[in-house]
């Protein structure tokens, strides 16, 4: 496995790939594996020849107030996971390199960044955007996979892959989840003990929202309400958002169908967890 | 010479010249051909073994109120001047192919479109650096030639392609002028016969007031006034800015010096020129 800093380097590696036929796989990551990533990167084994996994903490896409500075890093342990699931190079740019001083293009997907975390979260979306089209150009990846687990994120970036006629397929991979239902996230690393115990109310409420839907409840109030109940079983969670939206354009609805998404960010004391559920 | 209408077969022929080894060579145009666009054509020639003329007229690039509409076309002679410059493909999308019906992504360059035709014009410059993204993606060239005399256009698109970190080299290429002076541009054709003999004054213009700078002037005000002298020799021309900018960041300046640009943007009727003169 080859381990890949400089950014003319990683395009020569990937232009000799393509000229030799071969079909290159991208898993974008910041690190920190858990079996969300390794999962892709199994993806991307099988239908990738020459697959790389990017490894960069993108600044860009961190409010002046979240955890960049605390995002779990682990560069050692994750080089030995990339390899277990034999990627072919690991992508590790410097920051200095990936932006100047005075970074002034962006790549925006209006709309769309406009509801759950992207109300929350202001700028974050222009900033995954942004990294996802410098890799897209440096790597010259055939398909990219993105975790079902970001579901904004990853319609977002199917958006702006399209419409930008980037040659390069899109391809979603589940949620992986902890046995007690908890969404892996290489920020749950960050929960006390108190919050890891408490942490799986949250999907318990989504599944006990959906069946409530499958049961025929079609009001969203209703529908969140349920959801609200179990987080309310803990003192300790402190609520961003919770919405019923549509499942491809975002926007909130007030009653569900199929295929709509039921999504909740919540903050489990400073670490924040998204998780999400498919009406069907 | 090939004419491809369909954006998947273009990104298939480009896959497949540039598997060969061969260099690819793009020059965006919105068609009706002058020697401007030739001069670009010829050094694509000389530079790339695959030439794509690419031929849009990008309606983002186009204010509500502005000439989308009244944009000279003509196909059939830029096939013939295509053909002459030995190009090996044309490539001619269709609106509806290359947008959506309500696309939201957009790649925007900041700072850098706030001055000049940026002002004049809200949103153009992103238009301009959208569609030449999409280019890019589709016709993945290794080197794209654009003409200075939009040379905000050629700073801009510049800044775009090294921070995104396209594997593509921006050349520019020479303003081509009429034996008067006039900068060649597709609009001089809208001109009335009266506007175009009014037209060469932008030019000579320019040039007084670069002699000037040379004898020793650098006070911008001084500058312009000599270029306002010569427009006002005509009652034809209504002014939509003149200005000094820093030749690389195109920040307005008060003193000037070496490796400024000198920028107008005219009315001669409802027909818009522009036109530049570097300090050296």
């Amino acid at each position: 496995m080859k381990i890949i800093h400089s950014i003319p380097e990683m395009q020569q590696e990937a232009l000799e790939q393509k000229k030799q036929g071969k079909v290159v796989g991208l898993v974008p990551t910041m690190g920190y594996f858990h079996e969300g990533h390794t999962s892709l990167m199994q993806i991307g084994r099988e239908q990738a020849d020459y697959l790389v996994i990017s490894l960069f903490v993108n600044p860009l896409q961190f409010g002046p107030s979240e955890d960049f500075d605390t995002y779990p890093r682990d560069f050692e342990r994750d080089k030995k996971l990339a390899r277990k699931y034999e990627a072919d190079c690991i992508f590790n740019p410097s920051r200095k390199d990936m932006y100047p001083a005075s970074p002034l293009t962006r790549v925006k997907v209006h709309k769309l960044d406009r509801y759950l975390c992207g109300r929350s979260r202001p700028g974050h979306f222009e900033g995954v955007t942004t990294i996802v089209a410098k890799l897209y150009n440096i790597i010259l990846p055939d398909l990219a996979i993105f975790g079902l687990k970001d579901y904004q994120q990853y319609i977002i970036i199917k958006q702006m892959t399209e419409e930008l006629h980037y040659p390069i397929k899109v391809i979603a991979g589940p949620t992986i989840r902890e046995e007690d239902g908890l969404a892996m996230s290489s920020r749950n690393k960050n929960l006390s003990s108190e919050e890891r115990q408490a942490a799986p109310l949250l999907y318990r409420g989504l599944q006990n929202a959906r069946q409530q839907f499958l049961n025929g409840e079609k009001d969203v109030e209703k529908l969140l309400n349920t959801l609200r109940d179990s987080l309310h079983q803990s003192p300790l969670y402190r609520i961003d958002y919770l919405a019923v939206v549509d499942g491809q354009k975002l926007y909130p609805k007030k009653h569900a169908q199929r295929g709509d998404v039921i999504a909740a960010a919540v903050f489990l004391g400073k670490t924040r967890l998204i998780d999400k559920i498919i009406l069907e």
